[in-house]
């Protein structure tokens, strides 16, 4: 196995903890990434003003323990996500202090039902087949005490977390989440929960420490993957017409990404079937800088949902050591698109009246407002993460982490705890590095 | 116009189509072809008893008129499909002459929801959204009168028509097909309706045959398309590392398969996200030969449908001038998918049981049993065609036909007629090259 050359496709995360790993083992690695820079979903871009913004992925929280790890291992440190004051929650055109006791209520009755399902293997739960084929817009309509509480779990459970919208994931692709994530308090909470920390300058920051700490020339950038050939003696990837030998291959990317590669021989039908139904989600992040966080005075802690569109969701998103107050706005789904679809004034002025209606006037003349389309991006197609479409768990689903001959699949997508978050990423590259490791004996 | 070249990309029916269009136009026009055959999804075996096996797309029937124009102008004839007799209905474990009338009830409302959609704007129904969250597997649950009705109408819609099961594909989108090909008569039926006639030598021969009457050096075989980069000035494709220049390109192929395909500058987020949400459906076709149709004699037509897996229905596929009986059976969705997961002794005793169980004991040892898998073949992906997935034909169904700049669409996935046929495919290519025209003045 040492003196084994190993190929990964992807420098996310999920392929650069793959690659550490195998390189931790003595493998030699070659890590193949189509842009010009490392982090994957992750993306920070630093202003002059000492601060900085995370345009994509950005918190950690309790149990993620690898992160926290990672963070440490690489010299960075955390902070905690400024959310102090009360929160904000629009519900029926009024503002209240916290959701009606109907959405705990929702809430509760997911939380339960994910208990019943195996983030490692959802199609075997006793009722998979019939929680596929609802939507989870359907399944609200069905159960959520009224049409108000329907809609507004709706939003934050399948925009929150999924960046789509609740008639287009099924009830049981958000119960594997749930259950991935360790339930709706762990999964949408700030404190205590999956928003707790940040990391200072940015995972992005943490994502280039990890490469730099790869064996020199171990990271190609500009390396779009365009084929992965692979027989009983070996893998041959080919990138930008250049072809790269080694004993296996971990693709790190998304099931939407990893359909784009050609492979020979063919993929299976049914694993190449997973990549036909495995959309990313659809979300549009927005950051609102203002002269300094002018919500903090009044008790308020930046932190807003609401069940009226085009933006479901707003943090203060403000770093240390830069004055600067950041409201980050979060639509998703539908509304993302409809945002996409129009002229840039148009979209502004949608996302400043959003902005006020949940943090009042003052939110309405912020200095810079910045925004950035993972659906755009060619090398990510959306985000969050990728998800199931209904009716396509049961059997695409175990198709999800079994390699294909020489062929190993990474990805956040691929993991069973945390999917669709860092912590997945590198969890399921570290899985994928020890299948490998495993396998080259 | 006269002068320009116009890049294809696909050499099934829909390119063929488009080149034939623009040739006759005269424009210069360049079909590239991933394989080595032309055709697409139709692909014919000749057999050394005179008789063939159709293995893809087969039928043609009324209100076809352009593959009735294109047979008859390409010099090859039609006959009628074998379906002489009584069809066999298994319902509840009984053989039966007809369906119980619960199942035409069903029928008839799904064609009266039918009537409210615009095949050419399925977004614009009233109830579009509605009718999108909802899979047609909750909705039967909901509105057939017993299940075994639901189960049975499931079947034969979801899987006879969209090569899916009743849980994976949305209401809308039955409905839309249900629109776009006249209904459940016009779709279902033998005679008078959508596999009334074959075609003398099989479809694959009349591609050919499109191909052969294109001008010298027109279609490129064993030239799959890597990347599409267009400008305000032309585009340029490139296939097997050769670059082919062109004033646009035509992409012929299923949103599944455009969506491999490299294009610069990327296409706009929500085409491509088009692109990552109309999966190709998940048929298998087996076809079994005797040395003689022996359900003739009985008085049955070789027809019959079930409400039992892993066979949702078979034919009578035999043609003129072999002796040899054919009975051809289709499996859909998760059965389909089942099958395809048995190893093949295993998926041949399945298959034959399932046989025997419709068509007697005569049905047990067929001559040969010959099987070709869409969804293992890279440059298909799956069969019968692309749907798009529950919950999306709102906001992704209005990208399938606006061109992107130079890059037009075509493809039986665009069409508003017989979308889903070889008669759509046609019909789609002709729009396309249409487009083209007008573009180019």
């Amino acid at each position: 196995m040492a003196g084994d050359r190993v190929i990964v496709v992807g420098a996310g995360f999920s392929g650069l903890a793959a690659a550490s790993a195998l390189a931790g083992a003595g493998v030699e690695v070659q890590v193949l990434e189509a842009r010009d820079r490392v982090g994957g979903r992750t993306l920070t871009r630093r202003l002059p003003d000492g601060g900085w913004l995370d345009l994509g992925a950005q918190w950690i929280g309790p149990t993620q323990d690898r992160m926290y790890a990672l963070v440490a291992a690489h010299g960075l440190t955390t902070f905690p996500s400024p959310a102090v004051g009360r929160p904000t929650v629009c519900w029926a055109g009024r503002r209240l202090d916290t959701a009606p006791e109907s959405a705990g209520q929702v809430f509760a009755t997911l939380d339960g039902l994910a208990a019943q399902v195996d983030p490692a293997a959802p199609w075997r739960a006793a009722r998979a087949a019939e929680w596929d084929r609802l939507t989870l817009g359907g399944w609200l309509d069905a159960t959520a005490p009224d049409p108000g509480t329907a809609r507004y779990v709706g939003r934050l459970l399948a925009g929150g977390l999924l960046a789509a919208g609740a008639d287009e994931v099924s009830l049981l692709q958000l119960l594997f989440y749930l259950a991935a994530g360790g339930g709706t308090g762990s999964l949408l909470e700030m404190a205590g929960g999956a928003q707790q920390d940040r990391i200072v300058g940015g995972p992005a920051t943490l994502a280039e420490r990890m490469a730099a700490a790869l064996p020199a020339g171990s990271v190609r950038l500009d390396h779009p993957v365009e084929e992965i050939a692979h027989d009983g003696t070996g893998v041959r990837v080919r990138a930008g017409g250049e072809p790269h030998i080694g004993a296996a291959v971990v693709v790190a990317v998304a099931p939407a990404l990893a359909g784009r590669i050609r492979y020979a021989p063919p993929l299976p039908a049914l694993r190449d079937g997973l990549t036909q139904r495995m959309p990313m989600g659809s979300a549009f992040k927005v950051h609102a800088r203002y002269p300094e966080p002018f919500w903090r005075p009044d008790g308020r802690s930046g932190v807003a949902t609401t069940d009226a569109g085009p933006v479901t969701e707003t943090v203060d998103n403000s770093v240390p050591g830069s004055p600067t107050g950041v409201l980050t706005a979060f639509s998703y789904g539908d509304e993302a698109r409809q945002l996409r679809r129009l002229p840039v004034a148009a979209r502004r002025a949608a996302l400043l009246d959003a902005l006020v209606a949940l943090h009042g006037p003052a939110a309405a003349r912020p200095a810079d407002l910045v925004e950035y389309d993972w659906s755009a991006d060619p090398w990510t197609r959306g985000c969050f993460c990728g998800m199931l479409t209904p009716g396509s768990w049961c059997d695409y689903g175990p198709q999800l982490r079994p390699p294909v001959g020489r062929v190993h699949w990474a990805g956040t997508e691929t993991a069973t705890r945390w999917s669709g978050y860092l912590e997945g990423a590198v969890a399921a590259g570290e899985r994928a590095a020890a299948e490998v490791i495993a396998a080259l004996g």
